[in-house]
């Protein structure tokens, strides 16, 4: 049954292939989630006429679809297996406009994060979410996610960053969400219903982002603590101290030995975890005066970038803390959020599941937001979805939810997390989205079993 | 029929009444729209409880439900009429818990906006969306209508300083959206879904607020134009030199005179337009320098605020704009949004609205957003709802919409701006947004005929 309609829409569209390699790569993302299976084929959307094609045979055969971006997802939102497609969007990657006055960029989902920031760069503007996998995540995939990154903690979520969407529906209708000015409130916030919905309720063909100025000025400092708890209470007080940094990312030990080993830097001898943290505007460098006095009781070593090469190349090893960690195994990338100030609470929890459930955890955090991302890394042939890496990722969420807390700050539920959803969101919740998604997707064909 | 319902509720519940006088006021809003008739009845809540019952009731018997918070909307979103009960909110005004170091308040919904700043305050923390009516509307209208102000030039709307809301559902169930962490992708944005949607899909009960740091410094600036256009052309090279003002408002030269009689101030002397200025933070005097250098070939007379207190008196003679206006008169309060490089192009627009439809038009804007409020004023004893101020404002929302722009900014659509809805959103949304609508409210109890 599913067969017959997936081969149906697969025969019937221009730009289908069933070609194995691709369905195979075309099932699988970045979350160590392993499909039992793969997708029955891929196509490779160029136009939004493609999308719209896919969509409404999919829609008349009932055959299920799977969007996908970069493949960079961390909670297998994106993975697929026998009995659907795989519409893969990464080659439609144009930005199509950039307005340097307005300060938007018109752009289509498969373009890379990094090559947005790079092209708002050319006009004194940059794109503000910044997942730490910048260089090879796609626009549209931050969408589905509603990402964050680093720069979240001062500038907010790609929620924030995204004016209006160009979606096809599940039956292949076009729908425009938003607006093109800054502000507007006309009928109910559809925009912000699909950002986050991890391709369940449409597929964004084109994306208007918001783009910031740049930083006049900005400055970076890097600490080091003898442990993350310390380094966490760090965190707390810039909070408490009413600064808003621009960057604040806490990374423990173990990440800072992965990194070093990875990139040859020396970070573990300086201490047992470090706080990286940035200032900026036209007051940075007295905004990070005030932060270094905030966190000067707690800290060891204190050390601020002389120049902008030196800052780059402090954002960078945090950036390259996960591909780091990926060298040593496979990584199941944990994304909870606590409020700020029980970020000492988290670690404290985090490794009382480490020693009970007998795994490696590795944590980096975004803490001016709460946002943790405690990794489990195991040997490359042991599954992270199974046994105690499972095990430990529940006890993960329920320390989460025991501080008040949510199971995803940025990656996602995709079909990783189902297991929690009921118990985060609540049984009233939770029906109210899934007659929410029905009103969109009525026969289910887009994206089932993830998210909701 | 309806009128048996809504006997049947208000009968039946220990909060209502049938007072002439209550019912008549709690009819109307600011809006200057008068409803045909008046609401049965009020029940006044003082409890989630309150609330339970009388959605139960409603839901039991089919009754109308409007809610209602300070009854300060300007789009008739709370009005009310005969076969119509009104739940009014204002009594529910606690400030529950105030937490200063993750800087969050839980705030009951008839809280007004001004005292949750005033109680942040005391812990060098804001509250950021301040509409005008600061001092006399309550959070629970400023999230049914998703509210702006004048911060939210850098701080965002109500959208972005709300983390969480416990709601009471058309059939009485209870339902929390959001989370207490800064971030969090578990699940659909309900919480937005819930924002601006005026009434509609729920009673907000409970509010978890995101307050921010109350910048270290700021600095206020003043400058007279020639006139409109100009100051509008200002703005907009504010905008192109990539600064981030905390405040960037536009006044005409008819506001300026309406202002002055009712304040005694003497900005009319002083040129033809106003643009007021702030900016904030470690580095706001380096940055209003450059605003003042980035408007200073277009300005005529500029005054920096010397202190607090002269900046306060600024800020304030922009709040009372819209109640100096209603001295003269009726007021009908517009307020489209345009792309922000468009300021001058609206005004432009405006002047011909005005002449073509001889109508006295006083505009004042929020230039960082591009979010006009062009108020037409008639005498007293005239309609704005019908003829030529009802026609006037038909030609500024297609002034708006050709220009790339919206219907409205920050008000909402309420009962008054239903006409130019589906030509906003387009049929496919709006018919989306409808089935959203009656998933939550399949009886079409709440406030019907109001947004969308």
């Amino acid at each position: 049954m599913n067969a017959a309609a997936t081969h149906a829409v697969l025969s019937a569209h221009p730009r289908a292939s069933l070609d194995e390699a691709e369905r195979q790569t075309a099932s699988i993302d970045r979350s160590g989630y392993v499909p039992p299976s793969f997708a029955d084929g891929v196509i490779f959307a160029q136009s939004i006429d493609d999308v719209v094609l896919a969509m409404k045979l999919a829609h008349e055969h009932g055959a299920v679809i799977v969007p996908r971006g970069a493949g960079t997802g961390l909670a297998a939102g994106s993975s697929a297996q026998a009995g659907q497609i795989v519409l893969d969007m990464s080659r439609m990657d144009k930005i199509l406009h950039i307005d340097p006055v307005e300060a938007t960029a018109l752009v289509q989902p498969g373009v890379i994060n990094a090559a947005v920031n790079q092209a708002a760069g050319e006009h004194g503007l940059f794109y503000a979410p910044d997942p730490a996998s910048t260089a090879i995540c796609s626009i549209g995939g931050n969408i589905a996610t509603n990402a964050g990154g680093m720069w979240c903690a001062k500038y907010g979520v790609t929620r924030e960053s995204v004016l209006s969407l160009l979606v096809v529906l599940p039956d292949g209708q076009l729908l425009r969400t938003g607006r093109r000015t800054i502000k507007g409130v006309a009928g109910y916030d559809m925009n912000a219903l699909m950002i986050g919905s991890e391709g369940t309720l449409g597929i964004v063909v084109e994306a208007l982002l918001r783009l910031r100025p740049k930083p006049k000025h900005t400055a970076t400092l890097v600490a080091y603590f003898p442990d993350e708890d310390t380094a966490a209470q760090a965190a707390s007080a810039v909070i408490a101290q009413r600064l808003t940094p621009s960057v604040l990312e806490l990374m423990c030990g173990k990440t800072l030995k992965a990194v070093d080993a990875a990139l040859g830097t020396e970070h573990e001898s300086r201490g047992g975890a470090l706080l990286l943290a940035q200032t900026d505007g036209y007051g940075a460098q007295l905004e990070m005066q005030a932060l270094r006095d905030a966190i000067a009781p707690l800290a060891g070593r204190i050390e601020l970038a002389k120049d902008a090469q030196e800052a780059e190349a402090l954002i960078e090893a945090r950036r390259q803390a996960i591909p780091s960690m990926e060298k040593l195994g496979t990584a199941s990338i944990c994304d909870i959020g606590v409020p700020r100030n029980r970020l000492a609470e988290a670690f404290a929890g985090l490794h009382r599941i480490q020693d009970e459930r007998g795994v490696s955890i590795f944590t980096i955090a975004h803490a001016a937001d709460g946002n943790l991302h405690p990794i489990i890394v195991v040997p490359e042939d042991q599954s992270i979805t199974t046994g105690a890496p499972k095990a430990a990722l529940g006890d993960m969420f329920y320390l989460a939810q025991s501080l008040g807390g949510t199971l995803t700050g940025e990656h996602g539920i995709g079909r990783l997390k189902q297991d929690w959803m009921a118990e985060e969101l609540g049984e009233t919740s939770l029906d109210l989205q899934r007659r929410v998604r029905a009103v969109f997707d009525p026969q289910g064909i887009l994206n089932p079993g993830k998210a909701i």
